[in-house]
């Protein structure tokens, strides 16, 4: 169970409220998922993390799936549970098929051998990809 | 230094040079960057990785340069820093622009915030995301 | 649960007991927690890693509950999930309030965004910050 | 050097100025580090990262030199370059001393060790941890 | 549960079923594990994650259990539990006694804690390990 | 350059000196290498951590280029430069050949790169893995 417990809406302050009101309008879900419940105790800080995801997941020179895909990515990457789990969920209501979740996972791993390779194997960066 | 040093065109052997001109072929490009030269001691495991990296890059659901992106979004998390400089080049010469790199960067950041978070207050998976 | 399960204190061997008993002790408990039991098959390790845990979290230049403060946020970034709930514990018993937490998770947070950000956009190191 | 170079005081747009000149009076100091300087040329990131930092490393539960301390302690973990070198000069300015640096790094590294023990011997959570 | 579930052999197609019995038949079980059921509905990789395992893992200048220690090292550094419970059976199956296991476990620490260590006092390399 | 600088062995204490003639006659060589130095500023650091390493690396259930290699793989997949840097040169010395460095980073990619397929899929531990 979460280090506080959930702060559910019933039980919510008016400020977590519009927090919770905002996720949702933006989502346009009527659900609130658990991380937001468990930052709540700490109004701040759930304030401040949800616009800033906000921000960065708002559509731009990157569309929404894309996001998803890079959100999902560094998760799997980190071997967060719940952000893998979270975000598949939200990769898929944002459009992300069977066949990109497999490609995607396929980049994943490999970025992660090649990383190791490169770093393991002490290979100095070219001259052209010094900025 | 490469451990073992870089293995060049000239003095590579004729298994060595295949995969390198399949790397040139494949990118359209006439240069082998520093990681496969330094990979090329081991001609195995330097096939093995570039067929794999092959294989995983083509475009299929997921475009090249969504492709190179989430590399580059891992290497970033991971702190790689030979991958970062490589796989920045990439995804440029793939069609990212500055505006898609900043949303980029700015992803790769929050997940990894949200990713503490979410793990640092012990929080639950929610019932509807266990698949 | 644990590779090769935990020794109670019961079926300890008398070096075994001699460390529960100065983890007890020192920390004024009567409750040794599954890490120890866990490590206690290796007598050898569980004496190292007791000794060296007794001697850097000893109150000293930093007091006791600024060092489970560390602790916790170390365990936090590297998402064990075993170490944040032993550290959220021993940082509670020590005098963390949940004002304090919220605002160790948030730096945690913060930190790991931003080094990615340093990292990502391979930022050099400022010529006054070189020692 | 930083993927888009860095962008000085003189050659930035009135946005970026502010930031600069609130990092400066934020920190009581005449400089601005590369970090941000790096971050510039995305002024979105860069005002939204400066914000959330200003906010969390503000004196509150904790004070100023404990939040450093943190900083750097998740910095050092994560072995991210840039990060070590600023944040050790930033605690530094805020009042660690040596003695304290030591302990710090000491935790750091023990904290590495037994979420590593605890992880790949499996150990369960004990049911007091459980919150 | 697996994001997709597990494809058993029942269900699985007749390209999966080539890689489930190249699996059984090249680690002499009957046992295929929840690694490659979960895999198994991307059979691309699959089979590329299958062929490239078997070729690495395959003796040749380090012996099965060397290699089964080394992937049991490196799974344990990264907190993967999947992969530590597999590999903690894998290795064992190769020949990894409890003695074994102990000093393994006791090395992943402390490299865990000495590579913090050299990271967060910025060690320079030394001039001769420059290779 | 290292945080505090290196301590030679003119420059040391007759403690640090005494740990710096230790690692000279364990390792049978006439070199200490910087990262001692660097800790060196912290006695109590630098002797527990030599302890620790020289109990830890002494032959036993493993040989002494097994226990290298372990070491290794876990600098590597860490990705800490300094170490690799160093472990590299300490494997070498300890009997690893080229061919033992190919198989070793071939495994340490793989590892990584199905670690991070497992977590990102969600993979359930089979039960008979359940120790």
């Amino acid at each position: 169970m979460a280090t506080l417990g959930l702060v559910e809406y019933d039980a919510a302050s008016a400020e977590v409220r519009t927090v919770y009101d905002d996720i949702m309008v933006t989502r346009q879900t009527d659900y609130v998922n658990n991380f937001w419940k468990a930052l709540a105790h700490d109004p701040v800080t759930l304030r401040r993390t949800w616009e800033s995801i906000k921000q960065v997941m708002a559509p731009g020179a990157l569309d929404a799936v894309t996001k998803e895909l890079v959100y999902l990515a560094v998760s799997a990457s980190n071997q967060c549970n719940y952000c893998i789990a979270s975000h598949t969920a939200a990769a898929r209501r944002a459009g992300m098929t069977d066949a990109m979740l497999f490609e995607l996972m396929a980049i994943v791993g490999m970025a992660n051998e090649s990383n190791r390779l490169a770093s393991g194997y002490q290979v100095e960066i070219d001259e052209r990809f010094r900025s």
